[in-house]
């Protein structure tokens, strides 16, 4: 057992949080990790309302310690999907990718319902704001992570957050982490825990599909590219201060670089793509993943990934003490 | 004390090695993390045969634990260099940015010599490379880093390196680290020290020069960027895949990302380059910094940095064992 400020606040047995990701955090995928001892998440953003009650219902329902994750800006175009969110009481909210008067109103909104509440931030000056709106926690996500991201890399930011929030608020280190050592660096850097994405993208309770499955077994970190692509022909409107890491694909290929022309040909792209996308086609859909994929080389389930991971940090942890000698 | 596979084989108290930065890392630098126990190393690339004398000389005659970092390609085309660094015989070489065949030729060379050598490696098949090479020591380097790098991030990078060598050798993790918790951090995922730059370009001993020590103390991470412009105004035949964190200044500004531009100008924007880098113009000239530069916030000696980067990490390293309780 590992015990941090992280596992206290919260009242879960390991610092171990699975990153709330769209379509691939299910309910499944996060009922299983709270099961497990973590936080389990589950990504609402780009879902509509029947995945809200298909998925966040059945976190709910299993119960424990788990959440939901929302991108502040897709929820502020979709007016009543927040309502709804909030119906299913989730203890544990986490919040990411909104401004600062986003940050305020949504931490006020969550607190007010009783939630824990996560912020997710990729800046020092995210940092205080998030701090100074009252988040309970604070994730803190590095450039390595898949998906959306920043520029700053996880390992001298954790460290640079810390020493604004001066440890009031409990940290949560994200952006390069697939196993225990990388819980025992986080521990070690002063964070209280890791938020893992592509380690629990890859496991049997995932929703990532078949192909995109088999692909972060077998692509590697050289293999992830940084675009705004996928945003792009979806026609969502991210700020470009992100962009996302994915494994790279025809579509990547193709497309990156060339924001303004692919909106341009967002009408005759957009059907195939979708098209695509809805067949699992690997060269063409978006496969989120980070520079974790050296580290990732099986398909395991959501519960032996939180062992692990803890089982690891553990013997590193230990394997600390005995460096140390009295001078 | 923090004992390691890296103390234990090059016979010196701390995992904490000064990086051999070029026009940075001269001998009084070296000499100093030397004698505060750490391993300091005399940056020569880009030296000329006096400079070696001045530096190298002045390592060599402190004694101790010193070494001298090459950057092997800018070796190939300076016949005669080699052997003159040879023949003060530094007890380690630090070899760095050659391809396959340099590395194989250089780390033989070095070997015969009698020195411990250090390869540094940005991604697993480097790694793979050196340690078929015959290196005694890697260095993983992220791209974190200040000055040139390549893209995989330290965090997920140094347990990938350690997956691949499997601890045969002794890695120092590079790119991130101006603390004691990043040391702790490093040895957590399992490396055997810390390598840092920035935090000893920041120091009494280094040859950065007024202006970009100042830089280096006012400005933040977030106004580093990576560029190849200094690269190519010096005509310096960097291979594209690697790219230097600077500060950002008005040179980077007018240049970043229109290299081939520049190189057609180099004939008149060298000279006034080259003139304003002689003023220390800190709008001009190349300021290789980190990702740490949040975390450096003053002057210091370098004996100062080695002794709190040890207190601090032993700090960090005494306060994970109590987070560990039998389940």
């Amino acid at each position: 057992m590992i015990s941090t400020k992280l596992t206290e606040l919260l009242g879960i047995d390991h610092p171990v949080v699975s990153a709330p990701m769209g379509s691939v955090s299910g309910g499944g995928l996060a009922a299983a990790v709270t099961q497990a001892g973590g936080l389990g998440l589950v990504g609402v953003s780009y879902g509509d309302a029947a995945f809200i009650d298909e998925h966040v219902g059945y976190a709910a329902e299993r119960g424990g310690v788990w959440g939901v994750g929302c991108v502040m800006f897709t929820f502020d175009e979709r007016p009543g999907l927040w309502d709804k969110v909030l119906g299913y009481a989730p203890p544990v909210i986490a919040l990411s990718f909104g401004d600062a008067s986003q940050v305020r109103r949504y931490v006020e909104s969550a607190v007010h319902s009783g939630a824990q509440v996560v912020v997710q931030v990729h800046d020092t000056e995210q940092a205080a704001v998030a701090a100074r709106a009252g988040a309970s926690v604070l994730v803190a996500q590095g450039a390595e992570a898949g998906g959306h991201h920043k520029t700053q890399s996880t390992l001298p930011l954790i460290p640079a957050v810390l020493d604004v929030t001066q440890g009031a608020v409990p940290l949560v280190a994200a952006g390069g982490f697939a196993d225990g050592r990388g819980l025992a660096a986080a521990l070690a850097l002063g964070a209280d825990g890791v938020m893992m994405g592509t380690r629990f993208a890859a496991t049997e309770e995932s929703l990532a599909t078949a192909g995109f499955k088999a692909t972060l077994v077998s692509a590697a970190t050289t293999d992830t590219v940084n675009t705004r692509s996928f945003d792009v022909v979806r026609g969502i409107p991210w700020d470009t201060a992100y962009t996302a890491r994915s494994v790279g694909n025809s579509f990547t290929r193709t497309w990156s670089g060339r924001d303004a022309e692919l909106a341009a040909a967002r009408a005759e792209v957009e059907p195939e793509w979708v098209a695509a996308v809805a067949r699992d086609d690997t060269s063409q859909r978006a496969m989120f993943a980070g520079e974790v994929l050296d580290l990732v080389h099986d398909i395991r389930s959501a519960a032996d990934v939180v062992r692990s991971t803890v089982t690891e940090a553990e013997t590193a942890l230990a394997r600390l003490g005995p460096l140390l000698h009295t001078s």
